[in-house]
């Protein structure tokens, strides 16, 4: 890449797409929406920004820090104060979609969305300001058939886009709750011992529990938690502990009624109970998942059931699930497109004489009508090998050239761009000629 | 449609997209990027936002006091000064795409955009705040082929689309100062003159003549400038009067140039020398087109050459020619599409029992694998009548049912939603039934 004055750079943490990224990221956007509303999630788009006040408090005290705030206009300019504000997230824009349209909507409401949100992070490697977020949600629906459609959903659209080597990890916040209650952790403390629990990964036990203790367990109930959920059989443990109170009796239902619906349809092992996943959030109120992929830090996607953030949000009491991919990341580490490789013509027509430019015009149309990419030379140099090697440039197939002799004769040659073969061709043949070269070489 | 609550409505002047309009507009969308690929104008995306600097003095004054403007953010919030500024149109971001990538680009740069761009306007009919700009241009071309290209792709693009009744006025910014010329108009007066030319279409000839007089041109020199373009073989007359200067010639030439070649691959009298065309902005230095239809104020489409914008923009010093469809108000005239017809699902799955739902679950993913768009009933109502109720309304060509009768046969019961006629189909014939069903009502 060549070095770029940062005077022309895009704003900090964004980025200008060009054609390569752009049809890349186009595709991978088709093949979601494709997958999605084959599931009867229906399409959804909502303005870059909303009011100042639909947005902040929403998203936390740090969240409101990171919202870009627009000033007012006119007269009113100079207060330096703000009335509009950029998408944060899709979930907000729902909320207030729910509310404004209600019975206009189906019951329940299943929607997808694929847009940018904005958030003034700190920019890195792989953290951007502007980002694609792509969500599925249905509102409306307490079932747990809702859940289990988004991840067989979620599933689909991976697959779909190719994406290997990944599996889906379950659990319930009611799952939470009740090992928490089972092992008497009163509820205060519930969010941060989770929190502590979920570092057994990278520490010790006796570190953990140390830490468990810190936080205000006793060092037997500590000591018996962390024996339980770092046990090699941790799963069937839990299952066993979790039959004690109704808290976890009602997660591991949910839990095993989703894997009942899902599982079947998966390959085998491909979704799975992690009694230890927790995600972050705290509006979560029943099933909750996360998708990872081998040697992968971090999620491709993730989502739970959320029944009660639609109405803190301001929209209506509905209860509501859904899952958000991480399409930046999954961007990542999908294989490099064919398109990337394709030039950026099939055929390039060159232009002998000024004359003879309304029939390259004619030519260039005959290509399009076969379903080619075509374009004229645009440049100045009548040369014919300066005009070659600008098709040479666009990765272009086949060179037409018609000069006197050519229009004489009403024919037109077709240049083989790889073997450098010309052929004389019919001009009114052009476009059958050029639609078989193109089946054959897709072959 | 409902009332709707106004705390609940988009910010004044936006919009939110539900399903069958969002759909409408992607197709319309898919179409053109389809088409405009084809004659090789690949696509650009740039961020929403662009550092204030880059955006504010080159829109003219008013122009800048359309530019919403964000706010600095974390300690210098306070400030209420604002350092990035929303997209207010492509061509901006183009120069510095051209500045940051200059070699990495194709020479010429061809490139479309469809996107949303935003403006601090009044809103009213027709009129918003957020706006879809679909532009074309190629950079680094000074050819009259250049023009034309773009020409016959707009063309093609709304042909592709559905539009009927158009046609392309042709003129050149050369024609116009030729024109000029030929009456001894002084240069200084020339924007004003054409501005008031323009108005023979409202005004009766002598009072187009006062109001020329009143800009400066002698009472004579205003009646023949009238005569000539007031009449009625304006075109022909005009020609004519053009031929008497260097730069009328030009422009004649780059007229009958365009004509030329664009002329035959489009229908007959679809594009033609249009002389007293003027367009607004000052930019232009070549040729200059607009597309209009029958019965529609305004313009679908116009665009033209500007030789020094990207060079005033802050991009390098090149040829520029371009266009801009009117997307929003084409899409107005578009006709309904047929997915607003189309129900939201082709398939709805009954859930008879609980134990039974992981079937049901089967026999969506049947269904999808057909190709078709299906989904369970999520609800909490275990009655058929219900369920069917919902199939109905979510416009399902089909149901199925599948009860404990059905579940010991290993059968379904396909319900056709408008005959009411009920099928026995072997569950794993269900994807091919479906298949077939769905081609024959397709045909």
């Amino acid at each position: 890449m060549d070095h770029m004055p940062a005077q022309f750079d895009p704003p900090s943490g964004t980025r200008d797409f060009l054609a390569a990224e752009f049809d890349d990221r186009e595709r991978a956007f088709a093949t979601i929406r494709t997958v999605l509303s084959r599931y009867g999630f229906e399409p959804l788009q909502t303005p870059a920004f909303e009011r100042l006040d639909v947005l902040l408090g929403k998203y936390g005290d740090e969240g409101d820090k990171l919202i870009f705030k627009i000033l007012r206009r006119g007269e009113h300019e100079a207060s330096g104060e703000a009335d509009l504000a950029l998408r944060y997230d899709m979930t907000v824009p729902l909320a207030r979609v729910a509310a404004a349209y209600g019975s206009q909507l189906p019951t329940p409401y299943k929607r997808h969305t694929i847009g940018p949100v904005w958030r003034a992070d700190r920019p890195g490697k792989g953290r951007y300001r502007e980002f694609t977020q792509c969500d599925l949600d249905t509102l409306g629906s307490a079932s747990p058939l809702a859940d289990a459609e988004i991840i067989c959903a979620v599933h689909e659209v991976l697959s779909e886009l190719g994406v290997g080597g990944f599996g889906v990890q379950l659990n319930s916040r009611r799952v939470l709750a009740g090992l928490l209650e089972a092992f008497g952790v009163p509820a205060d403390l519930g969010p941060r011992v989770l929190i502590t629990l979920d570092k057994l990964d990278k520490l010790a036990a006796a570190e953990v529990i140390a830490e468990l203790a810190g936080r205000g367990l006793t060092e037997s109930a500590a000591a018996e938690l962390v024996e339980v959920v770092a046990a090699p059989d941790a799963a069937g443990r839990i299952r066993d502990v979790l039959k004690r109170t109704e808290q976890g009796m009602a997660g591991l239902d949910e839990v095993n009624g989703i894997l009942d619906l899902a599982g079947p349809l998966l390959p085998p092992e491909r979704v799975g109970f992690s009694p230890r996943l927790v995600r972050g959030l705290s509006y979560y109120t029943g099933p909750i998942w996360e998708v990872t992929a081998e040697g992968m830090p971090g999620s491709l996607a993730g989502g739970g059931r959320y029944d009660h953030l639609i109405e803190q949000l301001g929209g209506p009491d509905v209860p509501a699930t859904g899952g958000s991919l991480g399409i930046e990341r999954i961007l990542l580490i999908l294989p490099g497109s064919a398109a990337a490789r394709r030039g950026r013509l099939d055929v390039a027509v060159t232009v002998i004489a000024e004359d003879l430019a309304p029939r390259s015009f004619g030519l260039a149309a005959a290509a399009r009508s076969a379903g080619l990419r075509a374009s004229v030379y645009l440049g100045s140099s009548g040369k014919l090998g300066r005009q070659l090697k600008w098709a040479s440039d666009q990765g272009a197939s086949w060179a037409l050239i018609c000069g006197p002799a050519e229009a004489q004769a009403g024919t037109v040659t077709v240049r083989d761009m790889v073997s450098g073969q010309q052929t004389a061709v019919p001009a009114n043949e052009l476009g059958s000629y050029l639609a078989r070269a193109a089946a054959a070489e897709g072959a």
